[in-house]
């Protein structure tokens, strides 16, 4: 049940210290987004051409971005006017804190975003790379400079507020922050194998685990923006300290508690009432029920997914990471969501001024004139974090599909192909003046750093494997072009070659070499959009176990190729959805018919 | 049908000239808004109270903003800086015109008010009383000045863009302005005997019903934003001019029609196209496709009340003033309003970004954060509108208890008590900071205005009578205290006299003289709301033919008192609203908690 904090009994403790020997996550295989980094991504290929544009174009934009907006500078803990909330705020809805509370993991996700692309083969090229890694060298010095004697590391609370520390985990993104920063340090030691961030961020993770959880001791809290649940447990999978498992658990199941010693009220609500609100105040009914920060009930008596969409979505991607009931409970709102909550282009939130969920399954209007729309590059994001972790868990032909749809139709267009300019919101159609176009920043600009982190992570949402004694198990996730080694138990190494020429068309090579000795058995997904499905020699498919998959079992040495056709569909929408359109797809990409581009309709 | 323009055969044509005899509609029944000023509002009841604060306070505050805000001084021709459209609209959003093009109807709205509360008996102490007579004076004087040799009048127009006159009817609101100049000019001629402002109008809307209609050297056009609609058939009511009924119907029926003339085009396209939208340019789907100005489909096509509120509602306020299927098609979309769209308060419109409906049946948020809520003033009182009509035509309990429940809920609250500020959007909950207080006034003010008409006219919500030979019907809609005479075919007066103690008590005694040989059948409300509903003498309660209603047979000189219960009902939302709340009622009164008063939910 959420409501048990004690850290589980498996797996057995492991000392920090052993970081070399390989990993195993509990759900006994391996994370993809800790082995992404031995798959290349072929660089003629569709994917590779974009990914190509974060490596030598985005990743350079949003380093300049970085350095004028402040938020690198701003661990050299100088004064930024920016820091002058009470002036920022005036304008602002209460309900978004200062951009400023935010810069931290601005700067942790481009460190991540260029960790991904120094250490994986085809980023081997970057144009810009010794000055990402000075770059990436400087703010890991100021950042060890700015830690404070406990551990403490953050810079607006350190430069303007010390006694504000920690005092409001529901709006001022501390947490956030350190998950963020502590996914960069992950990245950075994978890349480096240089422990001096990871351990700085250990330090600091140390602080937050001795002053919250279940004890008496501690404060029974829990951030407003979840993020440090996802980085603990990866951190977990690197380290196997159960305190980490136990946190990161802890994290997602003090959710909504009422605690006794908080005389029975949730956290925020008793946070609240100790700061007497007296800078921000919840004036918004889903702020004070909980809904908009997933506190109105525990995540196992959720029956629908609600709130800010990158909070909730966050939530249900640590839960999908974890066991038992929680994993459960991550599967059911996922499922809540992309079954009644989720656009045909994979965006996700149509209520704008909550940026999240509507109480209304099906209520996903095309622009602000009919109803709200909202769907946040960020939360698409979250979606395909969910996938993956899913995936990983359990194969599943849906959490594919899904994962390709996202991040083909609500991901890559977050970013120009000159890569100067981002969405945040990717609206299916614009209202009055609103802006219409990419812009080159944002004041919160959760998303573009968020972009380019999955890009580099994009060879981790490719495939997975897992290696029982002679046995190699290959799950293709998705369609692409791309190369990876597996180090087999004996030391050996096994290579896998995919070619395809998705998502333009369904025609796909597999090479597998293997040691003599040694058999695949290889997930080949079945999209739901395909059609006159063939896997070449056919002799080769079995009745499959997986929905949206064929389990090959082949020899050591083995080429397969797999084509599909991909019609044309008209995709009409859920009649719930009161909407008199049609979507054109091809394949995983919906097609978009600017009203720019073409003569106005005529009400018939 | 609803595309049949042919003027009706019945009744017979009457020269405009003749004016003096007593009128009566095609519903052949006193149209109430044409008998308001036969009832007299007990000056010191409920009722009475509030409308004092209209004709002391509300009525000059009004004055003086329309004379700041530069729209009293407008119709001397002089140049305004508000003028400058480009300007003022960079900022603006393109669905909404500038607020300048709204002034004349600011004005008109502004006399008609006066008048009515002029020509009221309890209007006859009005504090203000010469100074608005002079200023209405001075008005009608400056306007038969503005007046164009081919009786064309509108400021904008004359002042700035005469070659623009008449070209977008869509967004400039030529008509709208000149429906409520009529609707004043109405109530002006009624309270002067007068005819000069009426002549003015009249010479107006010969050029407009010269210009446009079905014939074949007319534009087939019609407003965006109905209300010459309403104005035209209450001039009808008096003038009986059957061009004026079949010009009013045309502007109803001809909505939404693909014009062969016009490409086959609906009219707001083809004129778009004309003018070559280089001002406004429909920049939502909404407006594309016709839901927000309603021509999506022809009235008797619309199975859902769509797109803008206000202009919705008045189409339907028209079309409920007219014959056959439109008076249908009025009664299924009024339902719809009321079943489906009306928030517990009788507030209308769920959509900010339309001022407007949702597509989705009970999508009824509270606030922004939830979704979105606006319930404008402007809508409950077209809403109100409707019932008189509805009631007019065919007596309904569910008519009257709407009208109630929007007068009482979301109508009278438009206003405060000390007469100086206003709302515009009547928002169940607010969000973030929005503002939740009243305003002094609006760039765009057609709310204020329209408040004070309504409570002028309120007498003509109160109750109707007919006379058929010595039998006197008296229907009553509201109760309030308050008294009218009957003028009598013979010559002779019948009076009534009714005293509540509504809405705060279920007491009410009705006070009936006429002249010997004459009866009364007497329609006495019984509320939904109601519990143990008596009428003494009891055994004067015949079985009742209409729902909601108990008809009464009493002699010329009767007594009547009716009593019921109102307890405390906590009302449940509908299951479709997915919300979790509960609003407290009282009679007809929906109570509002506000959340500063009140300690914070902590949510269980």
């Amino acid at each position: 049940m959420g409501s048990t904090y004690s850290a589980p009994v498996q797996p057995a403790p492991r000392v920090t210290e052993e970081l070399d020997k390989p990993i195993l996550r509990p759900c006994e295989r391996p994370h993809p987004q800790e082995t992404f980094d031995q798959t290349s991504i072929a660089s003629d290929s569709f994917y590779g051409k974009i990914r190509a544009i974060y490596g030598q174009r985005v990743l350079k934009t949003q380093l300049e971005q970085l350095r004028k907006q402040g938020s690198y500078e701003a661990f050299k803990l100088g004064w930024h006017p920016k820091f002058d909330i009470e002036k920022l705020q005036g304008a602002k809805c209460t309900i978004s804190s200062p951009p400023t509370l935010l810069w931290d993991s601005d700067v942790g996700k481009w460190i991540e975003a260029a960790c991904y692309f120094l250490s994986t083969a085809d980023g081997k090229g970057l144009p810009h790379a010794s000055e990402f890694v000075s770059a990436i060298d400087e703010l890991i010095a100021m950042m060890a400079k700015a830690q404070q004697s406990d551990g403490y590391l953050g810079t607006y609370f350190t430069v303007v507020d010390k006694a504000g520390r920690l005092k409001n985990l529901r709006d001022m993104h501390e947490m956030y922050n350190c998950g963020h920063l502590l996914e960069a340090a992950l990245a950075h030691y994978r890349w480096s194998e240089d422990r001096k961030f990871l351990n700085i961020m250990i330090r600091y993770v140390d602080l937050l685990m001795k002053t919250f959880g279940p004890g008496e001791n501690q404060r029974h809290g829990y951030p407003g923006h979840p993020e440090l649940e996802l980085a603990i447990l990866r951190l977990y999978s690197l380290t196997r300290d159960p305190r980490h498992y136990a946190f990161g658990r802890y994290l997602v199941a003090a959710r909504s508690q009422r605690e006794p010693s908080l005389g029975g009220k949730p956290f925020f609500v008793w946070e609240a009432e100790q700061r007497k609100d007296t800078f921000f105040h919840a004036s918004m009914a889903s702020i004070d029920d909980g809904r908009y920060h997933q506190w109105h009930a525990p995540l196992h008596d959720q029956d629908t997914i609600l709130g800010h969409s990158v909070r909730a979505l966050y939530l249900v991607t640590a839960a999908s990471d974890l066991d038992g009931t929680l994993l459960n409970d991550a599967n059911r709102l996922w499922n809540d969501c992309v079954d009644n909550k989720m656009y045909v282009t994979g965006g996700i939130g149509s209520v704008p001024d909550i940026e999240g969920f509507s109480e209304f399954p099906h209520f996903l209007p095309n622009s602000h004139d009919e109803g709200g729309c909202y769907a946040e590059t960020c939360a698409s994001i979250a979606c395909m974090m969910i996938c993956e972790r899913l995936l990983s868990q359990k194969l599943s032909g849906k959490a594919r599909d899904v994962m390709e749809r996202c991040l083909l139709n609500n991901v890559l267009g977050g970013a120009s192909l000159d890569g100067k300019r981002f969405y945040y919101a990717n609206r299916l159609a614009t209202c009055g003046n609103e802006v219409a176009d990419r812009s080159e920043w944002f004041e919160v600009c959760c998303c573009p750093p968020n972009l380019s982190r999955t890009m580099g992570l994009l060879g981790g949402y490719m495939w997975s494997v897992k290696t029982k004694s002679q046995t190699i198990s290959l799950d293709i996730y998705l369609y692409m072009s791309g190369e990876r080694t597996v180090k087999l138990p004996s030391g050996e190494i096994a290579t896998v070659e995919m070619s395809s020429e998705m998502p333009w068309y369904g025609k796909t090579t597999l090479r597998l070499q293997a040691p003599v000795g040694y058999e695949w058995i290889v997930q080949i997904p079945e999209p739901e959009y395909a059609v006159i499905f063939n896997v070449s020699p056919p002799s080769l498919i079995t009745s499959t176990d997986v929905e949206g998959y064929h389990s090959l079992f082949l020899p050591a040495r083995s080429t397969i190729s797999v084509t599909f056709d991909m019609p044309v569909r008209l995709l009409a929408p859920h009649p719930a959805t009161h909407q008199d359109t049609l979507a054109i797809a091809r394949g995983p990409i919906i097609y978009a018919a600017e009203s720019y581009d073409n003569t106005k309709m005529e009400g018939e």
